[in-house]
Parts: C-alpha cells; structure tokens; sequence
C-alpha cells in the first residue's frame, strides 16, 4: 500500500505546536533519532486526521515548520493494540533456554504503553528489584484493516515500519512466586511507557524488503543486540497472515515483531535497567530510538 | 460514580436507527436479555457521546423508541481493551488442575472480540476441531482513567456492570503441538466474536456489592456453571486496584472477572461449542447474554 508520506514524524515545532510532518532530511542518511533543537530539522506539516489514507484526502501540506523537539510518531489514539511475538529470533530462543515453538508466540501490550522517543521509561514500583529488561524490535504497522489475508498478499497491509522497545519485567513474567504457575506476559510487559517507538514511521515503499534491515540494541555505549531481521522465525509477511486469521487487524494496529538475542536478562550476570541507563534501538533506514529509564 | 443512566441498552429502533437507550422496564424483574420485537419494549434514547459522562453533558433524553431488536451495549470504538483473569474461581482452578495463583493471571483480548447479544459467535477454521469453548463471566466498565488506584477507592472507578463470554480455543490454548511450551492465552482467545458482551450495563450504584451476584452459564438449556460472585479469588475492587499498578486503566476499558467451574473441556467426556449450540450467561440484576455458534 502507499500512504501520502514517505517518512511520519511527530515533534513540537518551535511555534509551540505538536504536529506530524514529513522531514526534510539535511542529508540522505541522516538518523531523525538524533534529531536535537540545534538540528533546525524542518518538516513539511501532514494535514488530515487518517495517517494511513490512500485516497488522497491526507496530505504533505506546503506548510514547512521547524522542529524544537521530536516525539514518538504513534499514541494510544492512533493505535488500535500492540500484538507482540515472544521467542522469534533463533538465537534469543537459544538464550532463554527454549526449543523453536511451532507457531508464532503471541501477546498483547495496551496502547497505554506506546511512549515517546527521547524520554524516559518509567518503571513502576513493582518492578523496581532487578528485573526491568528491554528488548529491541522492529514494529510494522497495519494500514488498512486486515483478516483473512493470504501469505502472498500480507506485505500489502502494512503500512510503515519503525523501531520499538518492548520493555518487560523478568520476575512478573517468569518468577512463580510472582506470576503464579503460568508465565505473565499480559501485566508484566503492559505497564505505562513500556512500548517506546519511533523516531519516524518509514513508509513500507521505502523500506523495502524488511529482511534486509539491522537490528542494533545499545544500552549506555555498549551493543548488546545485532541482528539481521532475516534471522526471524516468522517473518513479518507470515505475521501478518498468520494473526489475521478469524481476526480483524485494525487499521492502525501494530505488531512488534519480536527480539533477537542479547537481553539484560539473558546476559552473565544479567544487567537490568536502572535509573540512567539509556537504551538505543537503532535500525538502518529508520534510525534511532533512544529513551533514558527512571524509577517512579 | 454515577452515570447518566441506570440501564444502558444499545438497539435497532423500530425506525431503523441504531441507538443507546434506558429501557423502561415492563416488570421490575424483566430480563432484558429475553427482549424480541413483540415485547414492544420501549426505551428513553440516550444523548452524548461520553457514556460515562458525569459532568451532566450526556443524558437521558425524553424521547421515547421501540426496540425491534437488542444488540450489544459496547462495540470496538467504545471500548480501549479487554482484561481478563484466568483461573479467578476456586472450582475452575481445581478443575484445571491448578493451584491457586499467588496473584491474578492477567490476559487480553482486542476489542474486534466485541459482539452483540443474540448474534452466533463464528468460530473460524483453525478452532473448529472440537476445542471452541464458553467460559460465563462477570465484566465490569472502568468509567473514569484509573492509575495507582488504593483498593478502597477502587470500585469508585467502576461505571457499571454486564455479562461476558470469553470464548476460548482449548488446543491453541494448551496443545503444545498447535502452542509451543507456552500456553497462548492471547490468540487463541483473540478471534473476532470471541466477547460477546450484554444484554444491558447496569450501572454500578444500581447492582451495589458485586460480590452477591449469581453468575450461571446454560448450554443447551443445561446449567454448567453456577457460581456466586462471592467465590472470586481476587474480587472487583482487587482487581481495579492491581491492574492499575503502574498502568492506566482507560475510561471505557473493560475488565472480565474470570470464570467459574463448568467449562465445556472440563466435564468428562468434554462438550464443546458446535453449530447450533446456544449458550446464555445469566447474571441476576443484569440478565441473560444469549448467543449461537456458526462454523465460519
């Protein structure tokens, strides 16, 4: 599909409005992630209330502001639900001890947890004692409403791509004493800013095939995540398929693909997050999703 | 709090429109879930857009209509998500085998799960062999944003009340074969149709302590589950007060309480949903849900 942008950011513009806009890059690769006030990034502002409209009615105004500073391109009320895959990277099956399930693991975050690029994660106070984890990932998002869609066709519903975050909590996800006999992946990844995306949604067109892009998670400097997204067990075509059987996937409606290996928890010994730490998911052709963590 | 209605019913009027409306009650005790066009019921259409309005901007208006046919009270656009708890009864956790969870077992379901009252629930092709399953609920509204909520302010959160059916897929659900060596509680129980919801919300200062409610689910004109609220392991306010931890509980979200012992896979042989089956769950104060089942 092709919706009226190439490439959606959201950001305060220095008239002190919050808009979308399509930017203007001052280089061709240049990563909207890094985007500060002293960029002068401008944009051209996006006019229309449907993101992912095909029909001509939204549209790239000629209307070009400055912007002081970027924002995550999706909230609550852009996005339908966040399905997410658990265990779809091999070697992060490895690492969490597992054998390659059979079908795609499937969970739901609420948009309650969609937050903005550039600030910080909150971790609630039940999830304080070592065991807030990230988990960089690619995220597509579905541009018209999809069921039933066959394999060969599922590309054609997906509207933009952008980088993720799904925060998780190990002890509520995993610790019996904590989650009872079966893991939590519901509660314990479903908190407030827990979906960090962004910087920019990059339109399906300029993407291209998905499989290409490089997936980097840097936490404080360091890289702890990289990986071809080829590496997925199911990837985002077979997805899209797969979910949309006997269910509707909103216009709007977003899948976080999943994460390759690398996660805090999975390292020796584990390295959870704590206040100060910044988490950088970086993929090539969409840029860098950074966020800073506090306690509440 | 306290909302602009008593009951909510939404319906096709006898002019063809498709309103929100405060029945009046033919009898004090008139289940509205057994409503058909000859019952000539007549109700007092609802103005506004916030259903849970309490400002005074929605109200009951003094027009009165017909009903020719009941439908839902809540469809996706009304609704932010689905919470549900797993084993919340003690008989249905002895009936999974399971030992009570230290705290509750929290899943989702999309909002694309909503469906009317008296409309067959559609199975599709992947849960068809001998797995489609009801599961009666107690459901409650959150009528106001609910964040770190104190369990003894928590049912103040709450608008109102109706009956739910969380329909489940057992194999997708359990089968590590179709599964993996997770337990999917979030697609298998996702298809569209899987949360029929009605026949009515009945405000909360109407139905007072929840806990006194008596939930049934009648299969075939058999009873299979018959539970007081009482029985909960984690009650409503419990709940409200968890899931609010870290997280914001959106005006309009809903929360489906758990399900009683009874469950189709659990009777020895099992029964499960097949085309034709009817199943009603029935709530008193609130009535019966009634829905088929259709093979997609």
């Amino acid at each position: 599909m092709r919706v009226a942008w190439n490439r959606l950011i959201r950001f305060v513009a220095t008239d002190g409005r919050i808009v979308r806009g399509e930017p203007i890059l001052p280089s061709p690769d240049f990563d909207l992630g890094k985007t500060t006030e002293s960029t002068k990034l401008q944009a051209k502002v996006i006019v229309g209330e449907d993101l992912y409209d095909e029909t001509g009615t939204t549209k790239v105004s000629d209307e070009i502001v400055t912007v002081k500073k970027l924002l995550g391109p999706l909230t609550p009320d852009d996005v339908d639900i966040l399905r997410c895959v658990g265990l779809n990277y091999s070697k992060h099956i490895r690492e969490a001890g597992r054998t390659p399930p059979p079908f795609p693991f499937i969970f739901f975050k609420p948009t309650t947890c969609l937050h903005d690029h550039d600030e910080d994660i909150i971790i609630p106070r039940i999830a304080q004692d070592d065991q807030a984890d990230y988990e960089g990932e690619l995220v597509l998002v579905i541009g018209k409403d999809a069921k039933n869609v066959p394999l060969e066709d599922a590309l054609n519903y997906v509207a933009a791509y952008t980088a993720g975050n799904d925060v998780s909590s190990r002890k509520l996800q995993r610790d019996p004493k904590l989650a009872g006999g079966v893991p939590q992946w519901g509660f314990s990844k479903g908190f407030d800013t827990f979906a960090p995306t962004g910087p920019v949604l990059v339109a399906s067109e300029l993407v291209g095939d998905p499989k290409k892009l490089l997936l980097q998670t840097i936490v404080d400097g360091e890289v702890r995540q990289k990986e071809y997204v080829d590496d997925l067990l199911f990837d985002c075509a077979y997805l899209v398929h797969y979910l949309s059987q006997g269910t509707t996937l909103r216009k709007g409606s977003v899948i976080m693909t999943g994460t390759p290996g690398g996660v805090g928890a999975g390292l020796k010994p584990p390295k959870y997050l704590v206040p100060g730490t910044i988490v950088e998911v970086v993929i090539n052709k969409i840029g860098t999703l950074r966020n800073g963590v506090k306690f509440a």
